[in-house]
């Protein structure tokens, strides 16, 4: 079987509709296509639980709050589909802005909470523009299951969030960052940093697992984050937007490591914002 | 066939995944109860377009803006559900606070555009209250046709622009204000008049008929509205909040008469706030 584009909601909806005559489990995992390995492994995980797998490509307007950085990201279709095809994935959605925000379009939705602080704080607009589009996404697909990855922690969040409060009848499943070798997080971003960023990069998630292990380990939470904040600006950095520990379930800010954690940050490497948090687990 | 009372989503949703099953085309009809000859109107016209009709009855705190309206507003179920059972409504959907707002919630569904001014402005909040549980109740109950009143003729309009922007598949049936004989449109909030005030609540309607007509017949718009504004404060009510002609289709401020149109008003009878539209219509 092979990989059909699908460009409309009305050919989206006639495709799932035979596939659901059909008793098949659905799966979407939405993304803004310069597929990598990160994405890759969410279509495999999709591919492992459900019968269809839809792959889902906006570069969605409503959640860059600059201009520069929209038009400055990646646009990939014709190699996005072809790391899809031999994977298996049955259908790749890339709808055009009109199929998604037609004329008259009015409707934001907005997740309070988990949708603060963090990146909420310094992309204003970004998590209703994800929560909004997702929204639509899982409703034009009816998926039964969604992926997305733990890279964007607090997206995830807002996700599940927003769909068990609008009583959206999918299961979203987290997966884990897939890093380089040398640690950098997968980011579809990373292709605009220069060689000289690239050698730096991997110094944040650096910086993070070793914070996290001296937390784990007892360290006192503040300080600790003050020390890895100075080495992160000290490996080359420009600045760090923010470097907090948050409970894992529910995002609060978390001062005592006293229960399941993350560790997350953004920084900015010349031009580029980063993102990455990871996982702080009690020793025992 | 008799009236099922159900309390919880899981409920609801296993009763309709049984009539889906079944091929059975479902509608809902959303409401605050204090049923009244509006409703049951909207209950006959699911019935005559659908298999199967859900009726909800919940009181949602989160479009009042105001405590005290909330507190006074009429609770009857047991009356409520004698009124549906003999029309032959399969399911009155009665869910408690914690189905619809369980601890944690913090996802706000709002309409920009149509959602503004008239009762947008007077009642902050209030739409997005509107627009976030009637999306919840669409995906919820999964219906096929939903229909509402023209007496809320703004929030018509917000929730059709949120369900088609948001992609949820139901198609909104509006339909037309019943009233009394004396024209009184009618509401659940009638019941909390005085005798006095019932002899002076048809004077809304009828100031609105009687410009509705002059501006149809010719009349200038402004020079229109604002007779008809002194006549309905000499009538008795304390206070107009708005008396505006807005375009049918798309609810833009209209000064001159050049396309289908409402005429929409809200003003205040004692304690009780009365909305009321009636549409103008070229002469040909």
């Amino acid at each position: 079987m092979s990989l059909t584009i699908v460009r409309t909601v009305a050919e989206l909806r006639a495709t799932v509709g035979e596939w659901r005559r059909a008793g098949a489990r659905v799966a979407v995992v939405p993304t803004m296509g310069a597929l990598h390995e990160g994405h890759l492994s969410l279509v495999r995980a999709a591919l492992a639980e459900a019968d269809r797998v839809i792959v889902t490509l906006f570069v969605n307007p409503r959640q860059f709050n600059s201009a520069a950085d929209l038009a400055a990201y990646p646009r990939t279709e014709i190699s996005d589909a072809a790391k899809l095809a031999p994977l298996g994935a049955h259908v790749l959605y890339v709808p055009d802005g009109d199929q998604m925000y037609p004329d008259g379009f009015a409707t934001t939705v907005s997740v309070s909470g988990v949708g603060e602080g963090l990146c909420g704080a310094f992309r204003p607009g970004h998590f209703d523009g994800v929560a909004t589009v997702v929204a639509k996404l899982f409703l034009q697909t009816g998926a039964d299951l969604a992926f997305f990855g733990e890279k964007d922690f607090q997206q995830l969040h807002v996700v599940r969030r927003m769909a068990q409060d609008l009583d959206i009848p999918v299961e979203i499943r987290p997966c884990a960052t897939v890093r380089e070798p040398n640690g950098l997080a997968m980011s579809s971003r990373n292709a605009r940093l220069t060689d000289a960023e690239r050698m730096t990069a991997p110094k944040l998630a650096a910086a993070l697992f070793e914070a996290a292990d001296r937390i784990a380990g007892g360290a006192p939470v503040d300080e600790t984050l003050a020390k890895a904040s100075a080495r992160i600006v000290a490996a080359g950095f420009a600045s760090i937007e923010y470097l907090e520990l948050r409970a894992e379930d529910d995002l609060v800010p978390m001062h005592t490591f006293d229960r399941p954690a993350r560790l997350l940050a953004a920084a900015w490497l010349g031009e580029i914002r980063l993102i990455d948090n990871v996982r702080v687990q009690p020793a025992d």
